[in-house]
């Protein structure tokens, strides 16, 4: 066996062919999507005014465990794709510990983030069906900004509903979807129906991620020639996602390597969905015993603090319902939390899987979690995302562990992105204005209310 | 031969070794710098209470045309390099040009540019020396965030001047270089003589280059174990970042693929010197007629419309005199002008080079190359700096020339970073608030007349 080197990369002839369909592999299935009015699971007609045609038919399909990725995506992967699985050399000499980590390093690209994986799918099969355009929401602006970047390179109309203090907060990010030909709105906005409701209530209001997806949806509905698109939680975004998952696979096959722990961060569960795919199916297949962890913020602790129960996807409650580990539809991170993974939910696999115990989940305080990634910054190099660097958090834990015990365990976590639009939260953590929140459990208590009576 | 992948990767096994020193090769070398009080050519002890000993070897060396990288120096850019050669499919396609084209991407590291293959370098012979720290200063931001994490490495003290205007509007660089712990003031400043004699007699100045080179000069030569160092210009930094051109020649001979048109924006000269190292060479060695074209900023034009002769490297007229291609060095391009490339004269060895027809010039206006930079974002993907767009710019200039003479031409250019903070400038060029400036030929002969008298 060669020396291994500091980045694996597969060659395109290595890269995979196929997305990964884990559901299909599932003992249990995650619970259908429900329509609100019927309570009954949703049919392919029921989605059809919101989603594209291929999209739902992957949506709903669990028993077929793989999917071609068409080539003119492959095309496209091709440009950013393979990632590098890095081998954190720099990281583990400073924490002396005895443990091998590897990164699975997902921002070379513009959008800086994984996002742009699914992206190009949903661009594609939106173009495929002979579509204008799509509409989504953004609210950090790495879901727009890869949908920005997937629309530009079919010629697709791109309409991004920003939250308004991000629109507002974040120009870099708005400029950024701009050179993509994006048309990017604040919500709420008077372009819908629900924008100008939400403003004449609430005159002054910055917005919300709820919002704009009630927005985003209305103008998919409404407008002939469009559809929706959603960065997160469905199944078809963890099925393109899968992409992460098997080229760690590939790249950790390609130098016999065997991990024992696998970490992720989770939000809505794109990143982490993907990352695992393969190694959760050795899992359910009694193939091998990696321990999987979800990583959350403590402030939005939807798998270790949440309940399993269907719930609405968005706040507008204008989607269907999902099964999942959530706080309440109702629930929103305090402002302190700074970046992504605010989502009130998790995805219905992922929710399922950890209540099959094929994974397991930590919370994790933002100020340890900023400390986790300056100190990873000043060796490895990448800046990482806030997101991303909850899973850098727990790879140290887990590292340190090691070094007490001895034991030279393969750590892989996700790297899911660059922290470069996030230096407004570095600064407050360098000034040292940052500051954690942890609900309490009474408050909890008030947001499981909200939960629909199914 | 097999076909060409979108990015071609050299193994680790196949990066150089060494760096190439192309004044070793040059029949007509640079002339050297001039002390400015004696007029009579810098000796080592002249510089050695500014510069780093090692560096300073290497900066008088026109005859060594190798020299070996150090193992800890190689280890650092294994965690980045080798930088991927790019062939640009989608652009091609997109220009409907028989031409071929690819760039070296050197993006994909946390300073978002090339400038890290220098700063690497020289924090290593500072640390090797046992210095405490280095100072530099920044405008723009890419030199001293690539200084900074540099720093960070060797955990070497890093003191950073940065232009007070730079600091105010550009606070998420300063913000990375505070994450990689670099000490970073604004300039003009109170913590140096020549600050506060600034300050006094224009109390409300934003800054300039010059008076930030000469705070980090004054504090590197009064402050016990601190030494100055540069991004740019120096033959130093050209010798580091020949590892582009090195690494460049390499992935084409990997794939068996000639060059006829090399491209690199060009500013100080330190990528652009890197890049053409070894096809320079070629060159004047007859081996190879290669086009190799610097391309420059029509507002800050300095080969193009500048004269050959001695000058001050800074504006403050505290650096030795170097001969080059110059504006003056009391040039200043005008406020609307985005970006880097804003210095009034190109690094010896390309002055050089220039003057003996091995590489050519041409200027081009900024929104010219926002325009290009945006039509390349939309089809590669990648978001480039304006600096790096000067060369994209020309790249498809030359491209287009092929589809109409239907010359299949390989070109290659450099790319040398991302645009992430360049995004105020995107959103003028975005609302039509962008404009150009081109100096007179009054202005440029009023500038000339500063030359010093050699």
């Amino acid at each position: 066996m060669s020396k291994i080197p500091y980045k694996i990369f597969l060659t395109e002839d290595e890269m995979p062919k196929n997305w990964y369909n884990l559901r299909a592999d599932m003992k249990n299935k995650p619970a259908p999507l429900l329509n609100p009015a019927t309570l009954k699971p949703m049919t392919a007609e029921d989605l059809a005014p919101v989603f594209c045609e291929d999209l739902i038919k992957q949506e709903l399909d669990d028993t077929t465990a793989y999917f071609p990725i068409p080539q003119e995506i492959f095309d496209f992967y091709k440009m950013f794709r393979p990632s590098p699985l890095i081998r954190a050399y720099c990281l583990e000499k400073k924490l002396g510990t005895p443990a091998k980590i590897y990164y699975k390093f997902e921002g070379n690209n513009t959008s800086g983030s994984h996002k742009l994986n699914s992206a190009i799918a949903q661009a594609y099969y939106a173009k495929k069906q002979g579509l204008k355009g799509v509409t989504t929401e953004t609210g950090a602006g790495q879901w727009g900004t890869a949908l920005s970047m997937a629309c530009s390179y079919f010629d697709l109309d791109c309409k991004v509903y920003m939250v308004k203090v991000s629109y507002e907060q974040k120009p870099f990010r708005r400029e950024v979807m701009r050179t993509y030909g994006a048309n990017v709105t604040p919500s709420p906005s008077e372009t819908t129906n629900i924008g100008k409701a939400i403003l004449k209530e609430h005159p002054g209001t910055t917005g919300s991620l709820g919002c704009a997806i009630s927005e985003a949806v209305e103008v998919a509905t409404s407008t002939p020639g469009y559809r929706y698109v959603l960065g997160s939680v469905l199944n078809q975004v963890l099925l393109h996602q899968s992409i992460i998952g098997l080229e760690t696979e590939a790249a950790l096959k390609k130098y016999d390597i065997k991990p024992d722990i696998i970490i992720g961060c989770a939000g809505g569960g794109s990143n982490l969905g993907g990352l695992i795919a393969p190694f959760a199916r050795d899992k359910i297949q009694g193939k091998a015993d990696y321990k999987i962890i979800a990583v959350e913020p403590a402030s939005c602790p939807s798998l270790t603090r949440g309940v399993y129960a269907y719930d609405f996807c968005d706040t507008g409650k204008v989607c269907p319902l999902a099964k999942m580990y959530t706080l309440g539809s109702g629930y929103i991170p305090a402002p302190n939390h700074a970046g992504g993974l605010r989502y009130h939910g998790m995805s219905s696999t992922l929710s399922q899987l950890y209540d099959d115990k094929i994974i397991e989940a930590v919370s994790v305080k933002q100020t340890d979690v900023f400390a986790a990634a300056e100190q990873f910054a000043r060796v490895e190099g990448i800046l990482p995302a806030p997101e991303s660097s909850h899973a850098i958090k727990v790879a140290i834990d887990e590292a340190l562990k090691c070094k007490e015990t001895g034991e030279e365990k393969t750590i892989v976590f996700g790297l899911t992105g660059t922290g470069y639009f996030d230096m407004v939260a570095y600064e407050k953590f360098h000034n040292g204005e940052m500051t954690d929140y942890i609900p309490t459990d009474e408050e909890l208590k008030e947001s499981f209310s909200s939960l629909p009576k199914v």
